[in-house]
């Protein structure tokens, strides 16, 4: 009883250090372009995409309940690193010894058996080798795409950035899921035609 | 191929339109007071709180994939009906019909099987009978619980909520989690003395 209400108490602390998360601003707009995107709420887009894009993967198919958890988790570690912009190359050349820093204190208010699962859940998606990994990363690419595509490419036009930037940053989708990488290269052959991104 | 493209085409439609969730504000407050949260990052934090407190589940434990599943649609009708305060006793009144036509229009932009599962889903949530909604429900009562309590009861204070309301609406988590509610009754009779909450 007492060891599990010492759990409890370290769970307790992380649920409310984790609130953080909806603090931390990316560089994506919302879709009625009202203001920019927080962590917390662009994961739960995510899950929800995960949820009914998963008949578009391959075969196997990724095991849910696993890409929600990496999902849930993966960004928690801007809490302390800060949302590095997906074509910020100096913010890329830290960004893993900041990000490993931040996983050690935020994970580690939990108890130490959950601490190792997060660890593992967020160094899995961070690696993007395994299946789950692969099919919550096409989804964490494809997501700030709409995003860009339907505002016309207010985060693109701001930055300045190319079409063969973002291709090769959603390359990995391909492989997972054919026919949702086939609609997002038709939507960047257009923005590069509407202008919202160039060539 | 027409026919998963036609599939493709109405998921991206529903997933464009969900993002409404995130301009949906709730009565509860951030952690740090800054301003209301808003239903889909609260959504991300339910989700987060029912992977870290799984364990103070009584045997046998909920379906944690169907758990996540009914959190992250459980709010997606108050795009159209709007937050019902937990409290307000005449928002109540037609919360029901409000939430249902809002479900209709919102899930039934997927195709028909998708329709049915997130429907279905979000029955069962609003239903509260299975062990699994039992679950998912006791954390949507206890985040606005932690949040209030430790930001002094803004959101409490602001309505003059009373003890004998919060206690009534935790109530469900006694059965599904023992822990957890020795854990908020504590705090709630600690909010009591602290002022946050009426007697």
């Amino acid at each position: 009883m007492i060891e599990q209400r010492e759990r409890l108490k370290k769970q307790i602390e992380f649920i409310k250090e984790i609130d953080k998360l909806k603090l931390i601003l990316r560089q994506t707009v919302l879709m009625d372009q009202s203001r920019q995107e927080n962590d917390a709420e662009h994961t739960w887009h995510l899950a929800m995409m995960a949820l009914v894009l998963l008949e578009h993967t391959t075969e196997p198919q990724p095991d849910l309940l696993k890409v929600f958890k990496m999902l849930l988790v993966h960004d928690i570690v801007e809490i302390d690193a800060g949302d590095t912009f997906a074509y910020d190359v100096v913010g890329y050349e830290d960004k893993q010894e900041r990000e490993m820093k931040a996983a050690e204190r935020i994970f580690g208010l939990l108890p130490e058996d959950q601490r190792q699962e997060l660890m593992s859940l967020w160094l899995e998606f961070e690696e993007c080798d395994s299946l789950d990994a692969k099919y919550a990363a096409a989804i964490d690419r494809t997501q700030p795409l709409l995003h860009n595509y339907y505002t016309g490419g207010v985060a693109w036009k701001k930055h300045g950035v190319r079409s063969s930037q973002v291709l090769a940053r959603i390359s990995g989708v391909a492989e997972i899921s054919p026919a949702l990488y086939e609609l997002v290269t038709e939507l960047i052959r257009d923005a590069v035609k509407q202008g919202y991104l160039q060539e």
